[in-house]
């Protein structure tokens, strides 16, 4: 499964009300306690490469990103599944892994088309939103499709950051 | 969490009539479809360490098994969760890791005291016992209890198997 993704900072308050307008459908409001994790025989802040625990609201969920594949949205392979957080924290630090850094945020989710849009008030960075599309191929079309959306919100390519919260929140550090 | 085990080879029949004559509980049958998986950066072979998606019955779950800790039992470290199969297999080679092997076995189980007893009929190897019992400590005072059990089945210490599964179908391969 491919995620094409992109990512920008944006004032929650102006989004919302745009996105209203817009009729798109209000999902739900997530807690997320992220954990990430580098790996023994590979450093993934050089391969770009993302494995995270995330707890979000009682539910605990493994996430693999694999590396970028473009160079103007957040485009990558990722595969997820519902686990027992501390068990699969146990598996992964065993495994030789190690804790690389927390994010925690309120995500708010919406619906729109083929799209997910979720306003994020990461701690200690901000604002942001993100749209997603899951696709299993076409990630020209679909990026296409979601800067178009963005125009909206007077957000363009030059706008896009594909820094991670997690590298965002260690550069702070 | 430990896994104080003991396997050795066992007649099912002849166990059965005995573990049915001491009141066991029969708890179910169970197909299990093991893949094991090796790590990128040490050879579990060597560590004997273990990592493994088991299907069973439409669930799966994936469990790490540290070394074991002592010379005539399986005591070992070990930890699981309930996962998504395929995404987590997609997760693990993603990482590096690659399938070392499959075991496929049917295993009656059945309750005994705070032991768990399994009757393993492994595919391309035959039947077998294992007796089980997960603890946090005391590992001397629990192996002596599930060998003072495995009497009433003739099976003594130097019965006991402490070569996994996939070793003896690794090997016959």
């Amino acid at each position: 499964m491919l995620e094409i993704e992109v990512k920008a900072r944006a004032d929650h308050q102006q989004a919302k009300e745009l996105l209203t307008d817009m009729g798109a459908h209000f999902i739900g409001v997530q807690h997320h306690s992220d954990t990430y994790f580098n790996a023994p025989h590979r450093d993934f802040g050089n391969t770009d490469e993302a494995l995270r625990i995330r707890s979000v609201d009682g539910r605990s969920v493994m996430t693999y990103k694999g590396k970028k594949l473009d160079t103007v949205s957040k485009t990558r392979e990722e595969f997820e599944t519902d686990v027992d957080g501390g068990n699969t924290r146990s598996i992964l630090l065993a495994l030789g892994f190690y804790e690389s850094g927390v994010v925690k945020k309120i995500r708010e989710v919406f619906k729109y088309e083929d799209m997910t849009i979720c306003l994020d008030s990461v701690e200690g960075l901000g604002e942001f939103m993100e749209v997603e599309i899951g696709a299993e191929s076409d990630i020209e079309t679909h990026k296409k499709q979601i800067f178009s959306f963005l125009e909206n919100f007077g957000i363009g390519e030059e706008d896009s950051i594909r820094t991670s919260y997690l590298e965002m929140v260690l550069e702070k550090e």
